[in-house]
């Protein structure tokens, strides 16, 4: 199945760095953008990072092969629902957001079925800057983007949209939808939501000056990602709820333990909880060591 | 008070950039060593940093003005009961603990009161290495030393150790035993206890492999404390555990509200936390920037 015309629904750093990746790394067709403000996309057009683009959805997805889904992920429930009625079936649907679950459910619901040639997909990466100006090239070299095929996912479909994925550099790996959101929830979601809640938990705290006075490089780095953009984690969290309570629910078990191992000054699980997570952790340090120095070669 | 001997028990990182430090920026009296491990004693005395050292404490201490309890925070109790019967109440001791609670107690139990020449304190500085070797001159610039005086603390022995940590560079600051502890507790102990909890809660559930394999740079900076000394940070857990229990439970109150918000999908109260929690976090991060500017001018 030959790609000959993508479109990218909303031109942002994901979606734009999708479509340099692409036009960077040799793919020949042509790149048609929408979105709703017209000055990212004219920004694309003045990049080269696309052919064409249009405010009008029918008129962008027109003629298309493959649709890329590239809005905020509380959004791209609503583009799937749109799109619905504008699209026939040999039209390949795929997206980029953070939670596959509710996609899978707002397709369903607007299709009647799940479409076999829809392919979720998640690539595990981004930047602290955003927008279509912020767009790179390499964005996707040596990380992971994992598709989330189901029974009625059509192969040929999946093995375009792989194909795609790995013309930008990128490698593709396949999980059931499920167990991506139970991943993202662990490593992700879940980090996120506790270093909010640290951090908004102290900032309402009466010492509020003296605490963060006296902060130093660990807390830095622990809550860092609390400087995340609010809304898009606000999105996050509702999209994929289920996964992310419990997760929550298996933190907040394991603190409980170490609570009442330091309550009784329970010294033997306090180090053995201790060396079992630092353990893991140097492990995981070094696997993505190894990723970033593959990365770079 | 002119310091003229300071005898500094354990010669580690902490210990080891004191005395550096020390010599490096015009003190002209005499840094004698104690340890247990003469390698690490003998090193230092290559290096320069101290001018002799003793495996016998007696000897070490005898006719010093000031002594720095640099041992790790379980054995500095101890430590602090082994001086009671060796010193006069002429002698000024302080350490570089990261509990202050447990050693005025300590402190108390073997002097029978609060000695008015006890200045406990903390430098808020350290480094991913450890040992003599990796001692620093300018550890301490520009970081802060918290000291603890109390009621019965000499204002004469506060000034003295208060200078010694300026010489080095630090910026002195003050505040009562339990306001160390407990602010301690919410920036540094707690952090390392939840992303202990959050690797080791991973690490024991079934998807490990996987979890491990998609988790990102926000995991990697979320848990990178978890890569702690767990022997260190146990005996921090132990020695701080009032305060940390207090701020775990402060903690886990703002958790269980998150969760209620995310379970009920209350979009306005997830918002409203992630955003109060960014812009704490961004004003910290301003502030912290600030301060190592400073430090590198």
């Amino acid at each position: 199945m030959k790609i000959q015309r993508i479109t990218i629904l909303a031109l942002g750093l994901i979606g734009g760095s999708l479509a340099k990746a692409l036009k960077t790394r040799g793919f020949d067709g042509e790149i048609v953008a929408w979105g709703r403000r017209e000055a990212s996309l004219a920004k694309g057009l003045e990049l080269g990072l696309i052919d064409r683009y249009s405010l009008d959805l029918t008129e962008a997805i027109a003629g298309a092969d493959v649709i890329v889904v590239a809005t905020p992920t509380l959004i791209a429930a609503d583009m799937i629902k749109q799109l619905a009625p504008l699209v026939n079936d040999q039209v390949i649907i795929t997206d980029v957001a953070s939670v596959k679950g509710n996609l899978l459910t707002a397709a369903k619901q607007a299709f009647g079925k799940v479409p076999a040639n829809l392919v979720l997909g998640h690539p595990i990466a981004g930047s602290e800057k955003s927008g279509v100006e912020a767009a790179k090239a390499d964005l996707y070299v040596n990380h992971r983007v994992i598709l989330t095929p189901t029974d009625e996912t059509n192969p040929r479909a999946l093995q375009a949209i792989k194909a795609m994925w790995e013309l930008t550099g990128a490698e593709v790996v396949e999980m059931p939808v499920a167990e991506h959101d139970e991943v993202l929830a662990a490593t992700s979601h879940l980090p996120h939501v506790l270093a909010y809640t640290l951090v908004d938990a102290l900032a309402g705290s009466p010492e509020q000056q003296n605490i963060f006075r006296f902060a130093a490089g660990g807390f830095r780095d622990f809550t860092r990602i609390a400087s995340s953009d609010p809304t898009m984690w606000k999105d996050i969290a509702l999209a994929n709820s289920d996964a992310i309570l419990k997760t929550i629910d298996l933190f907040s078990a394991q603190l409980s333990i170490l609570r009442s191992a330091i309550e009784t000054k329970d010294s033997e699980n306090i180090m053995a909880s201790f060396t079992r997570a630092k353990s893991a952790r140097d492990k995981f340090a070094l696997m993505l060591e190894k990723q970033s120095k593959d990365a770079s070669e």
